[in-house]
């Protein structure tokens, strides 16, 4: 590992470049509270393995990480389990929209990948089964992984979504007609709508996904959450899987494991590098944010630097 | 770049390793020429870009490449299309076997990428209409990258495939009749069937598959065949779409970009460093090399080397 | 209309014909209530529209109805909606099992046709609309029909459907999710479990069915509950979706409208002349009564009368 | 069999009634030679088995039978394989369009039912094996039925369907990749567009019907071609398949077994008393006339006569 270059310029570079792609995106509106977000609003945050911090733009508010959360749900669910986890979710990339029943059937409950919400939801069963309170234990990661012991909940959208949330409750009941659901499917829904609800911003979810960079181990605490091939493997899904039905698109372009958000946030990994953060409230049709992704692209492009 | 390591000791570890391997899988028995291939064949190469040549096994000796050489017929159109090409095939993994026409029925005749073979059709078709012959200019082009100018057909597998073919057929059909095939449909199939019947050894493939180690330029000779960009969006396509319904799983356990044949062979390239290709005929049930498969995940992981 | 045949001998004739098939099939086993009934249960009743009645086996002896309801329940929900039913549900066969997601995530929550479950569960939606208490409604519509004034609901298989139902309420909130229901979920699911867990004996379900057969009027009581057009249509989807996926072979091989349900009971109709009723509660590959099909098969064969 | 009421003021009130509607739809354009029939174009012809012939319009013009061939094409494979036909081809309703390949992938090669084009190919190739040319054995079989020794087909026609017919290409081909084709694919594609490609009037087609509404023996000749049982076979066959992907609406709104065709044509039967051939260019979209479909509307309803 050589000393990191200073991102400072480039990520002023492309704040510009990108703010105003936001207007060709639209606002998650699918919930009331998602949609209340200015679709202006716009944040970078670059986190080194030695040390360094960069940011620009709205890098300490804090926003909905949403599908964000389902990487941290899988390093938890993977610590515990191990690889007997892989006997009730795949790690295929998915061919259909995230929320897709379709492929489900066809492989008789055991979905794709983890990031998809079906796999999610398989994921978040498995923290149901460990700890008495799920989305606290979630919420406990995820402050400790940051360092922000102030992390929370946002009760009004994960409320919100329990309401609108329908097409979960479609794929939660169908994957436990398949017998690959242990709780009840209320619980493994609540506890899988709060913890999309915590709020983080990207300081904060750059600082977290140093782990990942760091091959397992936390950069700040020396701890060893992960062995080095398990945060390698955690990687290529993530790379694999992690932008939805365009996750060929996102490798394409960017070439960095991430995991998008329909809150606007995407978190990217360089290994053995640096991890960051992007926020955009404004998404393109897959669900990703779209200035976001196109602040990656020039990252990686600007930076010479990405997996290949 | 720093020098690279010994890796001759790891490759005969390898070998050791993965040879017995072999006898779990399956020849592709589809048509006869192939099934002929003794089982217990096992070829590893790796090339550097510091000139270091190191292999294993029958690393001399030439098989049938198939589907490898989607790699290389993606390389030829991407240069004569530039950006353009994307519009004819998508960059998406598949979820689905290599050869379905479900999805290409759902996606109106644009193959989800051009590893598929609804995909390569596509890429051949558009190198039959910018060469007389576009099997000999793939030909010409394999000899040149691999600097073996012997290389050729092997004209009883294509013949083969050929009276065999029909999938690919009705695939070709179908995909004309969306619009997305110019050439007639025997002229690209028959071009197809000889480009997957060239022959080549682990060493030709492995100095063949430098250019995409080295960022888009040829090392032997300086040729900057594709510009880095291009070169790293290939390498991305290849993590997420190389290896047919197991790219996920692949990417999981080996964590290189790669593509795989049902000749049994495999080249996988890590950026920046080397090139490295293998043979082991018996295939797994997704239709790749089930020892090969296994021999690239002990080499990242014995060399502590991937691109994530 | 001539005076009907004396059917006597022939249900004689078929009863001795179709006991032994029995052994072939499978009663249904999802819930505990269902797989108790004895395998060998048969019964065959035929009511004609000039009064006459004939039976063989246990013909008094009541069983669970399941999905034979969704003929009724299509029937209620036909008179209070007329042609605007159809903006909710199709009419066409389904081409997959009668629990299937696929094909209503394709066609965005407009299920198929009444006779699958997504289809019975909008048609119950409309009746939980209009009534305060559905279930209630359905049981005092068939109890009119069939002139038996105490039938009622088999509490302990509506209760133990409810606790395995899940693909049941999957495919409920997937319908919720694309606005296709407007009670709560729970209301619709709790109203369908217990119209399927109405008990009739083929007596009665012949009694009831004699209203398809006269053209949508109550013979008994002169009552015109439908137009002679809608006992006409209602007839035609019975013929063309009434026994799940088997709807094709089922009316190539019997020739008659009929509904078939899971506790081993179908109702078929031979408009103009007459209502038949068979039951026996093993099952084949389909969801269907194995000697139950079969008796009708001998039914229209021997009588030579089939809609064809 | 009571004597037949007198047709021709019912059929001129329906011409009046539908002609109008032609406006509404699309003459087929994706072959010249159909194309160029004129949009107006209207016939009727109702042909009792007790020897009356009615018609209006122009119902001793030829137009292009196309896919009502099918149903022939069914009588003569039928009559020589008997019941095994069943292993090669279904009879369930498809539930997608008629040259989906889908179905096809999942059922592994088996169309679901005769009507649909990949089953009509498997039927064409049945005939291939047993006549030298199976084209013009299908022609006599018609001039036979209809008595019109002058039938022939429209060259034109069949040969702008070979040049434009790719997608009917990839399915023999895919058929012929899952072993259930015998004959060389061009072969049976030949057959097949010349089957398609032949001229009929309505008054032909009406009287070629009668067969089915004669349990299977020519009324003209006494010939039986079929037993009772096979005719009424066939027809709840084109009850549930006959009218491509809108058999259930069909079946719903008409309620007669019926085979139409792109050209425009549209056969139907009412057993045990007639058969009657309407044509109409313009289709709807599901490729059926739609004011061929609408005027079988009206004379089910307007004489109260269906098979319901």
């Amino acid at each position: 590992m050589t000393a990191s270059p200073d991102y400072q310029a480039i990520l002023e570079t492309i704040a510009a470049k990108v703010r105003p792609l936001a207007a060709q995106g639209r606002v998650a509106d699918y919930i009331p509270e998602l949609a209340k977000v200015p679709a202006d609003k716009f944040a970078m945050a670059v986190h080194t393995l030695d040390g360094r911090r960069f940011a620009v733009g709205d890098a300490d508010e804090r926003f909905s990480i949403q599908s964000i959360s389902k990487l941290f749900t899988l390093l938890m669910a993977l610590r515990m389990k191990k690889e007997t986890l892989w006997q009730r979710v795949g790690r295929e990339p998915s061919g259909n929209p995230f929320n897709s029943l379709v492929q489900l059937e066809h492989e008789q409950g055991i979905p794709r990948n983890p990031f998809i919400n079906a796999g999610a939801l398989v994921i978040t069963d498995v923290l149901c089964r460990h700890f008495v309170q799920a989305d606290r234990a979630v919420l406990e990661f995820l402050r400790r992984l940051s360092g922000a012991t102030d992390l929370n909940f946002d009760s009004a959208v994960a409320e919100s979504e329990a309401e609108h949330g329908y097409r979960n409750a479609a794929m939660a009941n169908f994957i436990k007609s398949f017998g690959n659901l242990d709780s009840p499917v209320d619980t493994v829904l609540q506890s899988y709508f709060r913890q999309c609800a915590v709020r983080m911003s990207c300081q904060e979810l750059a600082t977290a996904g140093l782990l990942l960079a760091n091959h397992g181990t936390v950069p700040a605490s020396g701890e060893a959450l992960l062995t080095p091939s398990e945060a390698k493997r955690i990687n290529a899904i993530l790379l694999t899987c992690g932008t939805y039905d365009a996750a060929g698109d996102f490798a394409f372009r960017v070439g960095l494991p991430a995991k998008s958000g329909v809150g606007g946030g995407i978190l990217a990994i360089l290994p053995g590098e640096l991890a960051v953060a992007v926020w955009s409230p404004a998404l393109d049709e897959n669900g990703n944010s779209l200035a976001g992704a196109m602040a990656l692209e020039h990252f990686t492009t600007l930076t010479g630097r990405s997996v290949f």
